[in-house]
């Protein structure tokens, strides 16, 4: 379909559909050469979407963008009332503390990050000390700050579980739930 | 701030602060390149919500995305039920069906469209025959169908209105609410 396909060579034959979605959504041929995927992320989301385990997404943009699959409920909790005063209290951003809060529903989850890289910090961290593991995770937050750092390391395998992410500056809401739709639908099919 | 500050020189100064926040929304820092505005696109969002008119928004991922302003109601019609059988009716995508609902909101509204180049074919058509003008027209939708086309017409004005694109394929809901904001807030300033 596109000039780069040979490009996907990197990437596991299950995500063909995933990375046109990702390409489709944003316009961006050249994201292939960016794009990093772990070889069990397609199977490993199906597992979680027929168990039913939640979506857990780091905001609205993300959540709003996201089909919601067959019996697995898609949250945000960016807009809880308990994130403001526990993010003062922790010194981190929002986005950090809403993780915080995901609590149990981690376990078995499919986590899909668009925007903050604080999210996926505060993940990373969760984890190493002992948090309940999630299925799989997208993450694909955008910009300056932090993001290309975020997504390196989630590339070099620190979370330990299944991912997809973009290096680099590129990322965001509309690519992480287009990514997201399109692993769904391919466990459906 | 960065280094392609230089070719900011074909956009208005009163929209620094918004190709920035642009810029550092995408990741993108050539994404200054495409950037085409009307001068008068600053001025009339900030009179129009001073004039507390509606912003009209072509998805939910970019009403999400939008801080609202005081006073100004912040919608999208997508979801609304009459979208459905009129899109079949008119034989057209329900974005551009959504557009037909906007109705007499449109008069002095701000226009923020961040998917569906549908929606911009569509308000081009409505205005062409008469519809109310709106005060400005965000018009950033992605992709490869029709993107491209939809914000050239932008650029050359067929809406009439002051206006704000993103030529080639690039674009997307985060852009244009982050556009939006950053106008919103310099109004405020």
């Amino acid at each position: 379909m596109f000039a780069h396909a040979a490009q996907l060579a990197h990437l596991p034959a299950s995500l063909e559909a995933t990375v046109v979605a990702m390409i489709e959504v944003s316009g961006m041929v050249d994201l292939v050469v960016d794009i990093r995927a772990d070889s069990g992320l397609a199977d490993a989301v199906g597992a979680a979407l027929d168990a039913q385990r939640p979506v857990l997404c780091d905001c609205e943009m993300v959540r709003e963008g996201i089909a919601p699959p067959d019996g697995s409920p898609v949250l945000s909790l960016l807009n809880d009332p308990r994130v403001a005063p526990l993010a003062k209290a922790m010194g981190n951003t929002r986005s950090a503390a809403a993780v915080d809060l995901w609590g149990d529903a981690l376990a078995g989850a499919v986590v899909v990050v668009g925007n903050a890289p604080t999210a996926l910090f505060r993940l990373y961290e969760l984890l190493a000390a002992g948090a309940p593991r999630p299925a799989a995770i997208i993450g694909i937050p955008v910009g300056f700050v932090g993001a290309a750092e975020s997504k390196a390391l989630l590339a070099q395998g620190i979370a330990g579980v299944p991912y997809l992410t973009v290096l680099g500056r590129r990322g965001g809401s509309a690519l992480a739930s287009a990514a997201f739709n399109a692993l769904a639908a391919g466990a459906r099919a």
